[in-house]
């Protein structure tokens, strides 16, 4: 009989997922992806995704995924659904949600999701998104995130190229909001579907770079398309990842954000965008 | 008693929906927004947008969409769900769904969509996509679009700065992906959400530009974020848009897609993203 191996990484325990019935899991929050009110936003989205990733009926491997934060998630047990909106040959559209229950015994769904897989094949290829010139991740500093602050921040190893998170917060308007940095997580883990996820999620609020002024934030939506198959994520190992991303625009308590992540041979693995609530 | 104006443009007849029951509505595709082998998708994502906006429960105005195209959608009439997912004191996150029957009178899912609304608030506010410079509208050439290779290409004006469609599909490949031009409805239509969200999936195929090969292509995902409010839309008047979009990475059957649009004064009103299936 195989034995699975054990769960060792804070990332694999904290998007495992056990099977209630055909299209119903549970899991529970997990303290080292906490943030300052609730799970770090990345680390729900990998559990949306995983829902799916584990469900007996999967197609292919995730092409598309948008997450939407509904609302808070209380630390402990949650439930994740995942069911087949459709399936056609070659691709499957998946509707997920997470859901806790209140201290009033009702039901109240957090996340709300909608996943794409497909069976990929060999096609005639390109990049029109190039990785951009970057010195190597181990000439660059660590920069600091204070794991006390938030405890996922000490869950990845951010080496920033340009735009780190403000050092003085004394809302000096930045002339972009542009931060490009290498990404791994911390311990390294092997690259997969779910951890990309996540990592589509670290880049800190852009509205904090463009003001130097920490006002309150949350991600609305996320996005990430997949660009890349499990073999090239396999072959990305536990290398660094090379992230950027800018927001937009800057409107009447919403701004947006585009990213993009390319592995360390230079291979763009996926595209990755969100809305964020800001406050003031 | 007042009296709703006629639908007299081609649009508004063809999201046009009737209310079913408190979550349910009906409609039917239409002719004059046809596609190939279906219809347009942004026509498929206005009507999901405006399962929402014709709901009595709605909160607030769009800040999100994001359209799944999961299967076909046969002409003639289909079903509109939206569901609010879950209401806060100023956000609300929606499930939709278009369903239609199929000749054995089973309900078939052709379309998911997820969609945030939010009452907006005056902010700080900034923009970090500038609208390019380019020449006015009327000095440029309309763009020749065959109408009766599909019927939606007459309903949008198009006067491109550059990268057209290519003339002369030759398999030469385009050294980039992006596409700018001027763009409005036809006859010139009132900017609002409904018709914002179909003119963010007027670009043709960026793969037809990159490879001037015309291969099979087939739009899975579309998401949009609202930089705008309703106010600001109308205020658009019915003047020409200014759109760009451009392919990011072609990868073993799907690229992505990335565009902004702007209106005539410069204002960012949407970024708008994609992902699509393309065949070879």
């Amino acid at each position: 009989m195989p034995v699975s191996p054990p769960l060792t990484h804070p990332f694999d325990q904290a998007i495992a997922l056990a099977a209630q019935d055909s299209h119903s899991f549970s899991g529970a929050t997990s303290p080292a992806y906490w943030n300052m009110i609730g799970p770090f936003g990345g680390i729900t989205a990998a559990i949306a995704l995983n829902a799916v990733l584990q469900h007996s009926q999967l197609l292919g491997e995730p092409i598309s995924l948008t997450v939407n934060y509904a609302g808070p998630v209380a630390e402990g047990p949650f439930t994740a659904r995942a069911r087949p909106a459709r399936t056609n040959r070659s691709t499957q559209h998946w509707w997920v949600e997470l859901v806790q229950t209140d201290a009033n015994g009702d039901e109240q769904v957090s996340t709300t999701a909608t996943v794409v897989t497909a069976a990929r094949r060999p096609t005639w290829s390109a990049s029109d998104a190039p990785m951009p010139d970057a010195a190597a991740p181990d000439t660059l500093a660590r920069a600091v995130r204070p794991g006390k602050l938030a405890a996922w921040l000490a869950r990845y190893e951010v080496r920033p190229l340009q735009g780190d998170i403000p050092q003085h917060w004394d809302g000096q308007a930045s002339a972009d909001s542009l931060s490009r940095w290498w990404l791994r997580d911390d311990p390294p883990r092997p690259l997969d579907f779910a951890a990309l996820t996540a990592m589509a999620d670290v880049f800190f609020p852009r509205v904090w770079l463009k003001r130097a002024t920490r006002v309150p934030v949350g991600t609305v939506s996320m996005t990430v398309y997949f660009h890349a198959d499990s073999a090239q994520l396999a072959a990305s190992g536990s290398s660094h990842l090379l992230a950027e991303a800018r927001a937009q625009a800057f409107r009447n308590g919403f701004f947006d954000q585009t990213g993009l992540l390319w592995n360390a041979q230079g291979m763009l693995l996926c595209s990755t965008h969100q809305i964020v609530y800001y406050k003031e």
